[in-house]
């Protein structure tokens, strides 16, 4: 009996459109203890673009060695040809080598992974944060050759767990670096979640002032301290329209171990959904998505959305 | 390693200070399947105070019949005297036999607990809409007169199990009623959690042009749907200085399945440290306290922000 779907009333200084970018293929399932098979992988991405999700995060080329979940890059990516063009299916490159075999399996948009602190450059690239952009630059570079929507994530945006909080200008200068190399679009990560609404403000704001419009910018919020969404509205009323988000509240990150959950999809939508804000997202599909792929994992959702809606038919 | 606290960043639009109005000893505690011994709720009182809330809300004087882990108020609230008056110990009455006992107890702040739509009225207090309120006006009236401070609870303000979404009208209508009867304080319930941040600004317009001034107004937000801390942002920015919160997130509505728990202390005091808002809370102390009641309990804390701190001493 409980409403499946928020009273539509729409706020003030918002967008009337977001794009969400459901990292949930990528960035939660590399974090997975045990492997998804490519078959379970394929369908799930397949599920999501049926929710309505057109920006789909499909997998790394990073080599296997690093991130044996996402191995099977090679086997999975053709198996999603049949969603392009109508959804773009970036995928994550470490290197040359791995844009190399990005492109050619025929990937139109690519995304590097660079650090805001020298810390998180070091345990998660090995390499300094300066070493890190040079070996970005000919990656960048060459995936614009061949025409690739190039996305630029910069984790450790907000707070750095060996560094404590980052400050401002130290994630502008990198984020400028990252459009300077060509990046069309930057994702900042909250990787820790510590991050609070006037901190999200702050940073967008100083990186207006330097030249970064905020229409090339996407928020990445983890739930680590339960301020994801709070941090999402902050965005959006600075105008951002590009909020990353993982269907089920699946994934974390394998380097910082008191980092949970991505932002949950699910409890985005519910609030945009209520905002009166276009998603083109069906909440019941995406819930039954992450439903049916939490049971491939053997454990519940941690959106607190997935669990409210799958608890009401049996409880009440 | 992690910082154990966000970096502050203020931002615009918002009040310097916010009151927390704690309710995990009653409206946590109640929901319990097992009961608390008297002797560690009056811990658990003295513990919170020590964190520094200042609004505890300690019990409740209804029939023991109805919420039999609440039966021991009449031992409980004397063990809390050495609090007061630097601490406020509100406590719920559901009629005048119950004000009656508060009253004799010496208790200074009560609170009455109505409902927005007629079928959680009947499925929480057996009554219709104005029988609640008949029943309510001479526990609010006798109250005054005693000098207490009347605060009125005010439930399914945004939907409802039964009856979905509920018309904002409705619910100014019943807020004026209980601000007409003499409640000097409402607390408006998204007892569901269903509520998104332009519902919750929708409403507070609504009741401030109908001449319900902001500062009488709490707020009081479940996080089933994942919404609590974005819609207690929005409210804060429309101008709302009283929070409601359960430490530790303990709680929910025993009456409405799908709701669970309140908003976690913790994840509020988070995202207000950040912005800057003073609100006297040490997160530290408070974490503790609801680390050693999840002890008690037997199951750890739903709180992100509790969870996120405990984890890190073991993890890094």
């Amino acid at each position: 009996m409980t409403p499946a779907l928020p009273m539509v009333a729409p706020a003030e200084g918002l967008p009337t459109r977001v794009r969400i970018h459901e990292v949930g293929p990528r960035d939660g399932l590399q974090n997975e203890k045990s492997t998804v098979p490519t078959e379970v992988k394929a369908e799930f991405i397949h599920r999501l673009a049926r929710a309505g999700l057109t920006t789909i995060e499909a997998t790394s080329f990073v080599h296997p060695k690093w991130l044996p979940q996402l191995a099977d890059a090679e086997t999975l990516f053709p198996e999603l040809r049949d969603l392009a063009p109508a959804v773009h299916l970036p995928v994550l490159v470490p290197n040359e080598r791995g844009l190399d075999r990005a492109l050619a399996l025929g990937a139109s948009r690519i995304a590097v992974f660079a650090s805001a602190t020298e810390s998180f450059a070091k345990a998660n690239l090995n390499r300094t944060v300066a070493e890190s952009l040079a070996m970005f630059e000919p990656v960048v570079a060459r995936a614009k050759d061949a025409r690739a929507h190039v996305r630029g994530y910069l984790s450790m945006c907000f707070g750095d767990p060996w560094e404590g909080p980052v400050p401002v200008h130290q994630v502008v200068s990198v984020a400028k670096s990252l459009r300077d190399l060509g990046c069309d679009e930057l994702s900042l990560g909250d990787t820790i979640g510590v991050a609070t609404p006037g901190h999200v403000q702050t940073l967008l704001a100083e990186l207006n002032e330097e030249g970064v419009p905020t229409d090339t910018i996407g928020v990445h919020f983890h739930d680590t301290y339960g301020q994801a969404l709070a941090n999402t509205l902050a965005a959006l009323q600075h105008g951002v329209t590009t909020v990353d988000a993982s269907a089920g509240g699946l994934g974390g990150c394998p380097y910082a171990k008191s980092a949970t959950g991505n932002l949950a999809t699910e409890d985005l939508v519910w609030m945009l959904r209520g905002l009166g804000i276009e998603t083109g997202v069906d909440l019941g599909l995406l819930t039954d998505t992450s439903r049916w792929m939490a049971g491939h994992l053997g454990r519940p959702s941690p959106s607190r959305t997935v669990r409210a809606l799958s608890a009401t038919p049996q409880e009440q």
